[in-house]
């Protein structure tokens, strides 16, 4: 197998060319590229003759900054790397804040074989979506494609995205904005494509850009989860409504609004507000289901793992009767 | 055994009288008390009609305050409950924060066998130190030592503490301050009393308020344990020195000093901020010792849990060869 490779090395020069004269500069590392932490601070100290400290809290995206809490430490400047900005919010920044994308350095592997697998679930007309480490795929996805009959499209999504085609966990916005009657995924892990699947209800292929393998995003093994966390909810008697302070994941009235809902159907509501959010916060007050009003994917991705159901905002309506079980709503932010 | 009762009730009426006019209300629960919580917010609510969230985060002392993250969600009042003020960073909260302690309610339970115990301990002229939910205890305490011909004082600490006798797990300055021959800590736990051991080399006896057993904080194992980090952290290489943004644990310029000291000794040092510290956050870094600068209790108390030694500041001077390795130096916040 080939070792995956992703270039932080080119947009780290690029941003350390606009931080001549910081002090002390914060540095925000997803999880994944923590292995790289003392390169990537080594590589800036000698860029900036700054000091340099890593923010050790996980950070799950461009909503997830720490340009807070390094603003009290006195940092006068952050890198955030692996994700791309969120533009909606970047007048907020407590201190003058930089992406560094990280890229995949691989050329998009889209031989005969994947052609000929996408064209055994996708119709003609079809959207071209991925996440930040593959965006400059997409112009060769998009010419291979149209050479082998495909009409293409892409587009720029909403004010949470940074670039046309873009996906997130919480907003698929670049995919519904498009009028074509199935999309191409580029990318790896289930749940992004997935998101595409539910908000549109169109056919989702995925391609995994590496091994060039093409699978079908099928929403239905996530649906029984789903319904399945749904239905234990329904007897829940004391519920927490869980929302958070960071900028990109904060919708505290959207949380009110749940707890009152909960409440006028009979419910006890706890609203517990936190950073990022977890069951263990949650031990011993007796909570029998939790509604999440941070990042839906935290539902989703670790909800089978908590100890009550965990559900989303739109889920919750559905346990109150306030909306229809289906089709699935999917819970974005906008 | 009796059930130990501790009362946060009175505490929660007699600030709520000062909390009419507020809209959304943040509570800090400490872990203990969490399975309170459901109560103490219906209660908070009954009184002042405010909307009321509980803080999730966890809060390990009035250093650890969410007056920041509450405001940033639009909080316009913090209760903050189990700890006592620390008045030297009352004029910094973000928004208005009221302290609730949370008492003990049973008497000293200070009987003929105890007092008998802790004479074969302690000399004739002591010091009494306890923590915030014992405090009310000390004036039984004291006169009843007095009539058993012991000579006692109490005395007010610095400006981290709030009472007169009160100790924090870093912060021993209401017994250092007093002249006196050794101590009676009224209390549980360890790490309390062998602060005051360790900060004073005097005797100090431990007086379980509930089950009246009597103790001698031995700082042996505790010393041994320390020593044993400190020789392993001799050889390593990649350090981390951590800090946090906490307004009450935060020593960011002398977190910047460690690190140049080891870095002028030939380490690679990685400087790691965030609210709080846990080893997850060093995974796959190649760390091989790490240095805290926030809360001293980290290393003594969690620290032999951690994969790689982990020191306090002064433990780290003596790896460096800056300090003697006796008398044992405990790292305490001025």
């Amino acid at each position: 197998m080939t070792k995956i490779k992703f270039d932080w090395k080119s947009g780290i020069n690029e941003v350390c060319t606009k931080l001549k004269n910081k002090k002390l500069i914060g540095v925000q590392i997803p999880d994944g590229l923590k292995v790289k932490s003392h390169q990537i601070i080594e590589k800036i100290k000698k860029l900036t003759n700054a000091n340099v400290v890593l923010w050790g809290e996980p950070t799950y995206g461009a909503c997830d900054l720490a340009d807070r809490p390094l603003e009290e430490i006195g940092a006068d400047a952050l890198i955030h790397m692996g994700h791309m900005p969120m533009p909606y919010h970047s007048e907020f920044y407590a201190i003058p804040t930089y992406f560094v994308p990280v890229k995949h350095t691989g050329k998009l592997n889209l031989n005969k074989q994947s052609l000929k697998n996408i064209k055994k679930i996708l119709p003609k007309k079809i959207g071209i979506i991925t996440t930040a480490q593959h965006l400059h795929m997409i112009e060769d996805a998009s010419s291979k494609l149209e050479n082998n009959g495909f009409d293409t499209s892409v587009t720029k999504g909403g004010p949470r995205l940074a670039a046309a085609g873009q996906l997130l966990g919480c907003n698929s916005s670049a995919a519904k904005r498009l009028k074509v009657d199935g999309y191409l995924y580029i990318g790896t892990g289930l749940f992004h494509p997935l998101t595409v699947a539910l908000s549109t209800e169109k056919k989702v292929a995925c391609i995994d850009p590496h091994s060039a393998e093409v699978t079908e995003a099928d929403p239905r093994p996530f649906l029984k989860q789903r319904y399945a966390a749904i239905a234990r909810a329904h007897d829940a008697k004391r519920w927490a409504v869980l929302f958070s302070n960071q900028i990109g994941q904060k919708r505290i009235d959207l949380a009110e609004k749940v707890a009152q809902s909960l409440e006028s159907s009979g419910k006890e509501v706890l609203m517990i507000g936190s950073i990022h959010q977890s069951h263990q916060q949650l031990l011993g007050m007796g909570i029998d289901a939790a509604v999440i009003t941070a990042c839906p994917r935290l539902a989703i991705e670790d909800g089978p793992t908590w100890p009550m159901p965990l559900l989303t905002i739109p889920e919750t309506q559905i346990v109150l009767g306030r909306i229809k079980p289906e089709p699935y709503p999917f819970d974005e932010f906008a």
